[in-house]
Order: C-alpha cells, then structure tokens, then sequence
C-alpha cells in the first residue's frame, strides 16, 4: 500500500523519526488488536516528504498478540524496517507492582512551548502537532541541564487526546539529552523500541529522557511517559548517533 | 542455511531465548562489520531443540554499520524474527560522556553459583555455560530481592573469553525479577533489545536486572552488564509475560 509523508512533520526537510514509525505501524493494527503493544524500529535512511511504499507482513495471529513486520520503501530502497507487536489493551488495568513515578515539573502554565521554528526558516514540523513544554532555563536546546543526561517536560498532541499510537510519535518528541551535553549538531536514530504500557488518560503528559553513556559515536537514550494519573504509559529507547 | 539448537541449552525442553538469539544472529556478522551494536528480536513461538532453518536478508551495508534482518523458522513457522544492526565495535573506545556506573557485589568468591538442575531432573541448561553467582541469601529462584524489583550478579562464560556475541545470552541470563516479587512461574519473553556498547574486557562482568512494573500481564526487564574495568558494555531490555 502507499503512505503520504507529510511535509509539515519534517524537521530541516526530513520526516520526523517517530512520525515515520507511527505511519509506519497504523496499519498492522486490527479491530481485534487496536493497540500496538511493542515496537522496534531499525532507520536504515532518512526518507523524502512524499509517497512511500509500505509492506506489511502478518508472522503470527494469537488471541493475545498479534507479530507483524511492517518495511518502508521509497525510490526502491528500504528506509524503515519495524516489528510489531498489536494487542487490546485493557482500559483500567492497574498495575500488579510498580516502582514508576513521575519526576515533578513546574506548573505547566508557568512553562515555555518548544516552539516548531526556533530559527527562521528552519521547521522542527513535530512541533507544531506535539505541544511539548519546558522550565523555562532549559527550553532552548543546548541549554545544560539540571541533571546531566536528564531532561524533562509536560507534552501531549497539540489537537486531540494522546492514543496509544500517538506514543511512538511522543516517545521521540522530546529534546535529545546530548544536545544538554555540549554535543553538537544532528543526532539520527539508528533503532527505536517502544513498550506502550497503558492507555494514556485525558490531559498533559510528564516525559523523561535520561542517557547512560556516549561512546564511540553512539549514545542511548530512554524515554518514560506518564499520564495525567501518574500512571507510567510509556517505555522506550533509542541508540542514536552523534558527532564531535 | 540450517542452525542446531543445542538440546544442553534448554530450560525445561525449550531452547534458551538469549541462545537462540546468539544463532540467530551469527551468520548476520561479516569481517567488516563482525560485532552486533543493536540487536532486536520478536519472540513467536518457543522451538524445539534441533535442526531450524535460519533466513538473513542484508538490507543495507554502510561502511560504519550493516543492518539485516534474520528469521528462525521451524516445521514452516516463525520461530524468531529479529534485526540486527552491525558494526566494528572499537577496541578501547574511552566515552565521551557517561554516568553508569556498576553496583557494588560481594566478593565473587563468596558468592553461590545458580546451578543448571536446582531441582532433580529439571535442567536450566544456560545455567551450564554461563557461570553466575549470587549474594548466598538471594540465590534461590523466588527468594525477595534486597530492592524490590532488582537484582544483580556476577557473570561470565563458563568455558572461556566473553565475545560480544555472548551478550547477547547474557543479556538474559540472570533470574528473572518477576520471580523475587512473588510471581509463579514462567516469564515468557515477547521482545528482547539488546545495545552492546564496548567489547568486553577478560574477566568477570557484573549484571543488573531492574523492572518498573508488572501490568496487565506483562514487565519489563532492564539488564546492564558492565565488564571487569567498570565498563558498560550492554543495555538490554525485554518485556516479558506473567500470570498470576
């Protein structure tokens, strides 16, 4: 089937990653399996705003799960390759044991929104649909943290309830941390996974991103997403890249 | 081509995860590129020991990274499906920025060796070739943990050098936390991501399991692994199923 890549989500020219993989899972998801549950996504290049090809293969039907891979191809050439994992998430499931809690932020009317064009001309596209809000020393990027590695900020889609699909477009919303770091420049994901862990309830969300390490070009990232009701909605992790 | 699933790994009859993920991604390394960096796998059905046909399809070669896909298939289903993203991992890369740091254990020599048949007749085959000790008092399976929700041990292969290959059977080696909070039973893995992040230095590692939470019938399981330097050499992370 054929995708549109919508221009306005793109940031210098280039579709937003999690963007990309939200298009990329939308259709592995069935009326027995609305939600998707977990998703690994392997970048193999940055695709062009526009049509794409995309390839879906069911591996297995379960009554819990459902597995499928799912391939983005543009101009004959893989650029996304994803597994997904689908099921039905059960709407008030509470936790059997948990140790999650929500860092605390500053009222979110005192914080600042990340705006989608920080300089003239140049779009951060995601911006403009996921409202993402910062303590206002910490808004600009490269700003150094409170905690190195560490940085968080209220979010949640700019025109609509947050669904569970739209986790995998928050779970790379945010700012990287090695922007918080003195690292310069453009930092490309090679492999995103997400565990989407609940329903997220109405109402702003608390994102966190904190890094473990940076070494030899590669540096991890984790993102945890609670909703309105502290509950932990959102699990990932990225290796991306970086540059000296 | 056709792998051997080693009937001495088996956990009750059924292949161990982190060792079918090992074969399954072997033939996936090159001599340019002969280190997994970022390894993500779906789990579909739990095979037999013996013969399974292994499917590698090379998706884009770089001059830093590879990146494949792999498929485990036996009696004509999927078994596994994974990605695999490969590199040369540098000898003695220092990071440019880190905060990981490995916990504090007992003397390795004071510590108690999980063995491969706790009960008679019930094989934890990993156990045989993967040597790993515990805090006496935390040994046993289901015992609680002195955090709730984490443990740690020593870890090596018990027949020789620590490849980076290996990280990926110890990246799901030790016990599963699920067991220290009460929970009965068998913790399927679904998905398993594993980052490695340095070569391993000779000598033991030390590993450290943490979840954030059991719900809705699934956790997940954080697993570090730093080297005898202090090195993080892998970050992996599974969700894994449990019933109550």
């Amino acid at each position: 089937m054929e995708i549109e890549l919508d221009d306005r989500w793109s940031i210098g020219g280039r579709p937003h990653g999690g963007y990309l993989l939200r298009e990329a899972v939308r259709p592995a998801l069935t009326e027995q399996h609305p939600d998707p549950l977990v998703v690994s996504a392997h970048f193999l290049r940055s695709p062009d705003p526009g049509t794409a090809q995309l390839q879906v293969e069911t591996l297995r039907v379960g009554r819990r799960v459902s597995q499928l891979r799912t391939r983005v191809v543009q101009h004959g050439e893989t650029v996304l390759e994803t597994q997904v994992t689908t099921t039905a998430l059960s709407a008030d499931a509470e936790p059997h044991w948990t140790r999650s809690e929500p860092p605390s932020l500053l009222p979110v009317e005192d914080a600042l929104r990340a705006p989608h064009e920080p300089v003239p001309g140049f779009r951060v596209g995601h911006l403009e649909f996921v409202d993402s809000r910062y303590d206002p020393e910490h808004a600009r990027l490269g700003t150094p943290h409170l905690v190195p590695g560490e940085l968080q900020a209220w979010l949640r889609m700019a025109d609509g309830p947050t669904t569970p699909l739209d986790l995998l477009v928050l779970a790379d919303a945010l700012q990287p941390t090695a922007a918080g770091l003195g690292v310069p420049g453009w930092f490309p994901t090679l492999e995103l996974t997400v565990y989407v862990r609940a329903i997220p309830a109405d109402g702003w969300l608390v994102g966190r991103h904190r890094t473990q390490e940076l070494v030899d070009g590669w540096f991890d990232e984790d993102c945890e997403l609670w909703d309105s009701r502290g509950r932990l909605v959102c699990q990932a992790r990225q290796l991306a890249g970086y540059r000296l």
